[in-house]
């Protein structure tokens, strides 16, 4: 007899399954988003998951090899489709195909899968949740100065407090200003002193100072290229950062920018000066904002202001091993990407947040009280002639608000007991035969169980007297609202 | 110059962008959905989007071609993925990879995109959204009640009322004992069956007549092969079939089918006749949910009870042209799907239902309100150095509860007022020079506005008083929920 063919059951490398525990944090961070992205006037929008290879364009962040990084392949047409690998790409392209048709400025915001086809390792997924929120069509400095506030408002609607996060902010064309003035400002060059500055945290002042000149060899003996610049242009530049770390008022530090601004950034310094106010006016405090000009992020594609949000506090891993982020959440303009499309230039600028580590943080710290499902009540089987009974229980018990279920599985009441232990269940409610007959079930509180478990080991009897007892069959539901209203 | 390349933006064939108002629709009908599957003891999970080719297997649904019909891709260690073309595959995958540590039965809900790779067509699309519910680790006709009287609960949180839905119900071995008596019991010829009955509301009695013998031509002259029944075991089948869409209570037909159940139809009608007792104590009546033997389903995994979920009402569209829909929502038992990975046999059964369709239909009937959102205020920037006292304004509105923005466009007056009004904001606020130096604001009721130019022609000037209003500036807020709450 031929051998049946049997896959092996398991998921594709660099891919997770998502736990209920999981799924209830990031729901609520997503859901606390959303409603602070509804209030500002901001609506939905759902683009698919593939864009033509195109239209993604080469924008990966960090990502040295274009067209590699994606998940692509051939439509029987012989175009070329992709899986996005973020939300802004997609939405430049939606923006160029309605653009006649959209009310601008267009304010959408998206929550989504994206894809990245990297090489898998530990923590290291190719399938993320992010959450985005973007104006298309709006110019100056207010629309920017409202990305940030409504960062702000996120990081608050997540339950983060005084002094647990910072939004750092800058302006790119202060940078910009600095290159036009060492003759260093083509496009190559400028990506490497971004990134080798966007490095600045990771390597340290030196690793960026090598960055920047010919290049720097890591730990592993790989070599970047380095931007190139001669030991006049990397001072210059290195003093540029320092200046730009110094601590002080918003509005001090953008007018300190402003004397020293030359050529493009003289409108950086500027708008900084504008965004201050704005934020002001919108109740963003100097401790939740503040200006820092070495703030570059790494995206190709921003053209002005940009801004990450660095959380203060280290939650921890189960462990105690303390959970490593950057920023938490990022943003800035980006007034090319549409015109990529059309040739026409469209400003925009918008914000992003990576839903799963931001809501594993905030889980680590006990932030998102995802924890609100109801209490579950499993209704043992113990004589599967009586299922319909036992149905007719857990019917009842979701009428009053409870989560409820009767044991649909095989295994005798031991084994279904050990069910609803693990399922969290806080009662099992027993009816066998001897029950039945006097009209009874009786409720066995598991909760209860364990924390007596927990806090005396004697008085056996008194024990099992409280933590299982027996009510009236009419009486189920309501002996068990009463005991969890007595917790 | 070398011409810059300009990608075309256009959405990939086959696949939409969703619109705020779909989104809003789709998340309603998803949470009333999820609340229901909570209360009855599931948890989420959430699967990734890539599945190893081989463990997806060929299952597609009323798909004769085998790994065509879906999105597949080679990874870099040469192993095939393809994106999910359903929610039950990665389940059976699932449960198959973490069987010994999950708790049976395992109750899970997931909803998400779906990916079929399809030749686009008008309504057809490559991408959607379906939301399931399964019980894997189940072997009683219990887990299958329980599924139905889920799917039940379902449409009637979904805003269905008495009569506007039915559930159909069956058990395949039914129909597996008629042909075991035909001695016609191969799986190739059982599909065909299977399919061709299930074409029984397309195609008529006729038609199905020609695909149990030889086969049948389509209007467009393709011909599909026939399960190749003889003249004897065609008439045996359409007697069944007459049978089984005989009217009445389900105990009733549930022993009528007893009686004439032949081999693997006796379990089959048995299962019917406990569904039918345990549906009666969920509460589920005579009018929701009926049995009906005719009902088989196109998917080849199931292999004990099915059942189909149909609309009693037509929902229109825009233009008053019916929307024509088949089931939807779904589901069965399939005890073999696990076992392709393991060997060992896992029953498990569960239902899916189409969410864009079904909250398609939802929105035409007007029974999903989505529209919740709250009223929607623009403050208009009539003087672009103000902004920092508009974003104040707008942040003052926002803390009241109301959905608030302040201009960040482009435009003038005019063109601000039409970005309101094209936005479907309640009210405009404007704070001109004049207004500002006397310590007011102008508040414009856009719906006001609306209501009064269908209603009325003559009377300008009251009309102008009664739409438009000025209000001290510290009463901007209080002056609009006044508004608000008059209506």
């Amino acid at each position: 007899m031929a051998k049946t063919f049997r896959p092996k059951a398991r998921r594709p490398r660099g891919f997770e399954d998502r736990s209920a525990s999981v799924i209830r944090a990031e729901r609520a961070l997503v859901n606390a988003a959303s409603q602070v992205y509804e209030r500002w006037g901001f609506e939905p929008l759902e683009t698919p998951a593939f864009e033509y290879a195109d239209a993604l364009g080469k924008f990966l962040p960090d990502e040295d090899r274009p067209n590699e990084g994606v998940f692509a392949l051939q439509d029987d047409d012989e175009q070329w489709m992709a899986l996005r690998y973020d939300l802004t790409a997609p939405l430049a392209r939606f923006a160029a195909e309605n653009f006649q048709d959209l009310v601008k400025p267009f304010r959408r915001y998206q929550f989504g899968e994206v894809w990245r086809n990297e090489k898998p390792g530990p923590g290291r997924f190719r399938q993320f949740v992010q959450c985005d929120a973007d104006s298309v069509g709006a110019a100056g400095p207010a629309a920017d100065a409202e990305m940030i506030a409504m960062a702000c408002e996120v990081m608050r609607a997540a339950g983060l407090k005084d002094g647990e996060f910072v939004i750092r902010i800058n302006d790119r064309r202060l940078l910009d200003g600095v290159l036009e003035s060492l003759g260093s400002a083509d496009e190559t060059r400028r990506m490497r002193v971004l990134r080798a500055i966007d490095k600045l945290d990771r390597l340290g002042l030196e690793g960026v100072e090598l960055l920047l000149g010919k290049g720097r060899k890591d730990e592993s003996g790989d070599f970047t290229e380095g931007a190139g610049l001669d030991a006049d242009g990397v001072r210059t530049v290195l003093g540029f950062l320092d200046a730009a770390q110094a601590k002080g008022a918003r509005a001090d530090i953008a007018a300190r920018l402003a004397d020293s601004a030359k050529g493009a950034g003289v409108a950086g310094a500027e708008a900084l000066s504008e965004i201050d106010a704005l934020l002001t006016a919108l109740g963003v405090s100097e401790a939740e904002a503040v200006f820092d000009a070495s703030v570059v992020r790494g995206l190709g594609y921003y053209t002005g202001p940009v801004f990450e949000t660095e959380l203060l506090v280290t939650p921890a891993y189960p462990d105690g091993s303390p959970m490593q982020f950057g920023s938490v959440a990022s943003g800035g303009r980006y007034d090319d990407l549409v015109a990529r499309f059309t040739g026409q230039a469209v400003p925009a600028t918008g914000f992003s947040f990576g839903v799963s580590r931001f809501a594993a943080a905030l889980s680590a710290l006990g932030r998102l009280d995802a924890a609100d499902a109801a209490p579950l009540v499993v209704v043992i089987a113990a004589d599967k002639a009586q299922m319909a009974g036992y149905f007719a229980m857990a019917a009842e018990l979701r009428a009053a608000g409870l989560r409820a279920e009767a044991f649909v599985g095989s295994g005798n009441m031991g084994k279904q007991l050990k069910y609803a232990d693990r399922r969290g269940a806080a009662f099992a409610v027993i009816e066998g035969e001897a029950e039945r007959e006097r009209g009874e079930v009786q409720i066995k509180d598991l909760k209860l169980g364990a924390q007596l478990a927990e806090a005396i080991s004697d008085r056996d009897e008194w024990k099992e007297q409280k933590q299982q007892f027996a009510v009236p069959r009419s009486q189920l539901v309501q002996a068990i609202m009463e005991r969890l209203n007595r917790v």
